[in-house]
């Protein structure tokens, strides 16, 4: 089944806002296993929005589109598709009985213009909007179904994710099983290399390999004539996977992220953190408490950027700084024993690097960064060459941080 | 002029990567004054790259490709370009040398496939890529004219910002001036209705407005038959705009965000700032130190989580805490003045609230957040009720932050 989309609107042409919508719902299409050819953006114009839905329903089995749905005249997408669908509009009693609710509930006068948003083209699926006051629509057309969402992300994400997904993956016929290997440890060249023969000996699943800072997802998709054919043709793989990668693997779960995975293992091990931060200012403690739970293991964090608080406040030895200089791993070695003892926590890592643009050196460049990670006195350190510009070597940093700290818990003995 | 932009690449299609590069392409040609209908999104397909292409090219006056320029076979868009307007590919002599350049200085080994990157369609302009491989092309044709660019946002965006948005000006006869009114302490739709006289009262200059959180970004773009003229129509909108939000104003340059204005603020009062966060985690001082020169004016940041920390580094009461709560805005204020003391810095920042999705009560809802600002010893705390998720939550209460330390700046005699 080939789908495409269409995202309506000129906040996007004009680069107002990006189109995080597309992303999402090609992520999710994905790993449904439909297949994509096609991306389009075009704004509030009725003749070329008319073309482009013209163009999309005779070439894709579903085209999804998002955004200009809402109450103003400005908003066509439902009029123009209804009308290339040869549809009239009609009042829908639910969505209006939704609409007049909503405004209540915020009491909130309703202007007349907010009906047209209760109009649905004759015969088509209604998909209720909990989140905003459009509903979305599903026109199940002769050679293709259009189907229409809300533009804003906190209405079409949960409609997308709760409404369309099943209605796609029954629409499909085929059943498909998605997995999610997320390794840190491995580059992502690195990593297709040590799986190449899996991905080159069969096209069911597909294995797909995906790079992030310091990371790397693979996602195995399979797909089979029932839910369970589907699955059981992932699950050997998925095992054969984890065995190569064996602890670089953190999670199976889509939604863990590496810092959710660090707080389980410190959890596990009732064990605390804290972090001594340079360069990257707050980013690196900043990440990790967006870990739910975060604060059961979090101790503390200290930024200091200048040396007198390294010294003040970790206990950085003046000599070392002199020596060595901030950007050395002596000086992040004593950050993060400095940390560990002054926070009184089991993990301590610390960062001290050069963001640039400015600071760089012919022997100190910007992009050298330190890494120390200590646990009961003891701190190995790394050194990273990082190229890229200030918020780059930063971001690295910081998952090259999590990385590290990930890996010296599991050498860790208990 | 009419400019649409075709992004090649089968990771946008897969959902794999946002398509910032539309998002960047799609504002600077707005700011240069042209216009945009379409945005097309395509995969790495001969078949379908071709229509995409000739659809385009006759349409638009100027048609901008990201991706496909790379070494490998899936790199088609030079070829399937070239071929649509009837060109050969010859090697160009210059990037032929910069790309054996490149690879000596990295001390890689040039594969053969490499080589294809220095071939160009004949008699093009070709655009020197300083941070890749890959060079930019321009194609003028009889109707159209195509400006390919290689897809890696940190090699496009140079090559556009340097390269191609002169050429643009240029070619589009008409010239146009852009300012940017950057804007801390009115909400958007405030801020419209503030000049909303002015947004209806004419077309030229184009007043548009952007909602960042806790920011307003307003640009004015004019257009003459000169630059002098285009500048002139731009000046006095801009003053008559700068006046009705005086002090609010916080940058009239487009690079300039919230966190350099004050690090200016603090470098013109030789004043130091310290930053004591507790749901922010971090992000307060990892977005200050982005700000270029913040090392000058940063004392130093501690992330309190738990109340055991803010009484020890920050030394808040323990009756504050039991009688208060952790998120009060007296605990705020005793963390902010704790802050300014113990990093002994002239003004100091705080932050504590519940950014979710767990900890809040009726009585203290998930996105309460207090934030207190200290300066010689007097401390003033805001009290925000914020929607949306954690992530959401954390944000603004880093932007709210930043704008409250901007105010206590500007109102603190010297």
């Amino acid at each position: 089944m080939v789908v495409e989309i269409i995202c309506v609107g000129t906040e996007i042409l004009m680069g107002n806002i990006v189109n995080t919508n597309a992303a999402f719902i090609s992520e999710k299409c994905a790993s449904l296993g439909l297949s994509m050819y096609y991306q389009t953006v075009v704004g509030d114009n009725p003749n070329r929005l008319k073309e482009t839905v013209f163009q999309a329903i005779n070439r894709s089995d579903v085209v999804i589109f998002s955004g200009g749905l809402g109450p103003t005249q400005d908003d066509l997408t439902k009029e123009t598709v209804a009308e290339a669908f040869g549809l009239k509009l009609v009042e829908d009693p639910h969505s209006m009985e939704l609409l007049k609710e909503r405004f209540a509930k915020f009491n909130r006068p309703m202007t007349e213009n907010n009906l047209k948003q209760a109009f649905v083209p004759e015969n088509s699926i209604v998909l209720d909007n909990h989140n905003g006051t459009a509903p979305g629509i599903i026109i199940e057309g002769d050679k293709s179904t259009a189907i229409l969402l809300p533009g804003p992300p906190n209405e079409l994400i949960p409609m997308f994710t709760n409404q369309v997904m099943p209605y796609l993956q029954k629409r499909n016929n085929r059943y498909f099983h998605s997995a999610m290997i997320k390794i840190s440890g491995t580059g992502e060249s690195a990593a297709e290399t040590m799986i190449l023969d899996l991905i080159n000996g069969q096209s069911n699943p597909t294995i797909a390999t995906y790079a992030k800072s310091a990371e790397v997802h693979i996602r195995v998709t399979g797909s089979g004539d029932s839910a369970e054919t589907a699955r059981d043709i992932v699950v050997p793989v998925v095992d054969t996977i984890c065995s190569r990668f064996g602890n670089e693997v953190f999670s199976l779960d889509e939604k863990i992220e590496l810092e959710d995975a660090i707080v389980s293992l410190l959890k596990q091990r009732n064990a605390t953190v804290s972090f001594a931060e340079s360069c990257t200012g707050g980013l690196l403690s900043g990440r990790f408490v967006n870990a739910s739970g975060a604060s059961e293991v979090y101790k503390s964090g200290y930024i200091t950027y200048s040396n007198e608080e390294k010294i003040r406040i970790l206990g950085v030895s003046e000599d070392t700084l002199k020596e060595y200089g901030a950007v050395s791993s002596q000086t992040a070695e004593e950050m993060a024993i400095g940390c560990a003892k002054v926070s009184n926590a089991d993990f301590a890592v610390s960062v001290t690097g050069i963001a640039g643009p400015n600071g760089g050196t012919a022997e100190k460049p910007v992009g050298l960064v330190y890494i120390g990670c200590c646990y009961k006195g003891k701190c190995e350190t790394i050194e990273l060459r990082l190229t890229g510009n200030r918020q780059r070597i930063r971001e690295v940093s910081v998952a090259r941080a999590l990385r590290f700290l990930r890996e010296t818990i599991l050498l860790s003995t208990e």
